[in-house]
């Protein structure tokens, strides 16, 4: 059966989280519901990482396979047809080996974090980012971060119901970028790794906001670090500024896109 | 009493336009319910400009006026807890001379448009974007914008509901930018006049978008609007693309803003 790449956009607002659970509105199943209307039988789709509860999604992938042979951009056209009104979009499709497999194929995830530093209560971005009142010290909470970086027993920055049978994680980055945003000035975090722990990015987020406004030193995160305890994390980040920005693979499978 | 000039901001999608309609949720009533909470007495608040349903604001301009006398400060933070949860939000406020006026003492009003160009539903910005499938021509756009700069009779681009007594207006700018921005292609085309009619940006922006996709040619725009005949104007552009995004006046109210 031919298979499918699917790159995938959306906002984690009114769903469960991407994987499906009975009863519960989420991603997976929006698109796999999509995908029945197409052909006959019952599709299932496989993503590279899967999405809590109110997370959003820039370059999710997925992939998915199909008894019809379709041109992508057709199968493109067909699901975002059937899509709505979700706020789910597939941004790009390909078709690529019978093996291939987003998330066992998947070499990389990068994350971006929004945080949002004003008084007034957001109201055109709301929901798409983390709103904080008190602005942020950028250069105490990229100090905080470097301690991060490389390989770590993250129990600390982990939930507790994570399934993951290792807590050993390799952090390749954490990027701290500040501008004017549409709602204000705005801070976002780039955090990149091969895989991640459960809630793993928003606890690092939490954490590195309390040493942006000063209730931590930057040398507090080393020392939760090396606790590893799950009590010595900082709050965890409410999961409506994250985004799962990007999957890399060793090759990507969208570089002869049908959208170029 | 005291008098104070009020900057707001506001998703248009749940209202029916600014102002206050028995029955209809507005954004002028839901901040004087706001007021109402905050000091016996009924409020009633003038803004510089009445936008329409699902019409956004970055910068509308009110005032008001209330019984006690507040400190900027504490007035704005009183008023956004009470507007909670609407998406509504001020994000400035200063006292103001007793005979200041939010309307009449306007010179300039400065709208947005937001297009987004790509085929895949916009997901995290639905509702705040004007999404078109196919690319834009900027400068064939450019072209047909400066046809309307100057003052005309703008008959052909206000709605037949218009309520000014002249059609004559004077256009300042449009000004027109594309970039990468957070859903794909984007464009923006800033308006700047005294004062506009009814329906006037939305008219001219749909009219832009025909010369941008090649259906008209940009000397197109300069008949219509010779034409004085509101059946020759192009499409009128959905209101979801539209902010007011600023308000001038001969002295700027919020110069000692109590947010600097």
């Amino acid at each position: 059966m031919p298979r499918y790449a699917l790159k995938i956009e959306y906002n984690g607002a009114p769903f469960s989280g991407w994987q499906k659970q009975a009863e519960l509105p989420s991603v997976q199943r929006a698109i796999e519901i999509a995908l029945d209307r197409l052909e006959v039988g019952e599709h299932q789709i496989v993503a590279a990482g899967r999405t809590d509860a109110g997370v959003h999604a820039l370059g999710q992938v997925a992939h998915c396979e199909t008894t019809r042979n379709w041109a992508p951009f057709r199968l493109q056209e067909a699901v975002n047809f059937h899509l709505k009104p979700h706020p789910v979009a597939l941004v790009d499709v390909a078709q690529v080996a019978e093996d291939w497999h987003a998330r066992f194929s998947a070499k990389e995830r990068r994350y971006m974090f929004r945080i949002v530093m004003r008084r007034p209560p957001v109201t055109h971005e709301a929901g798409l980012v983390w709103q904080v009142k008190r602005p942020l010290d950028i250069e105490r909470m990229r100090a905080g971060a470097a301690e991060l970086i490389g390989h770590h027993d993250f129990t600390t920055f982990r939930s507790t119901i994570c399934q993951a049978k290792s807590p050993m994680k390799t952090l390749d980055e954490i990027r701290i970028e500040e501008f004017e945003g549409a709602s204000g000035p705005e801070m976002r975090l780039y955090v990149r790794a091969r895989s991640f722990l459960h809630n793993q990015v928003r606890s690092i987020v939490g954490t590195l906001e309390k040493v942006g406004v000063g209730a931590w030193e930057p040398e507090d995160v080393a020392k939760a670090l090396a606790a590893r305890d799950r009590a010595a994390c900082g709050p965890v980040s409410p999961p409506h500024g994250l985004y799962l920005a990007s999957v890399g693979y060793p090759e990507d499978p969208f570089a002869n896109s049908c959208n170029d």
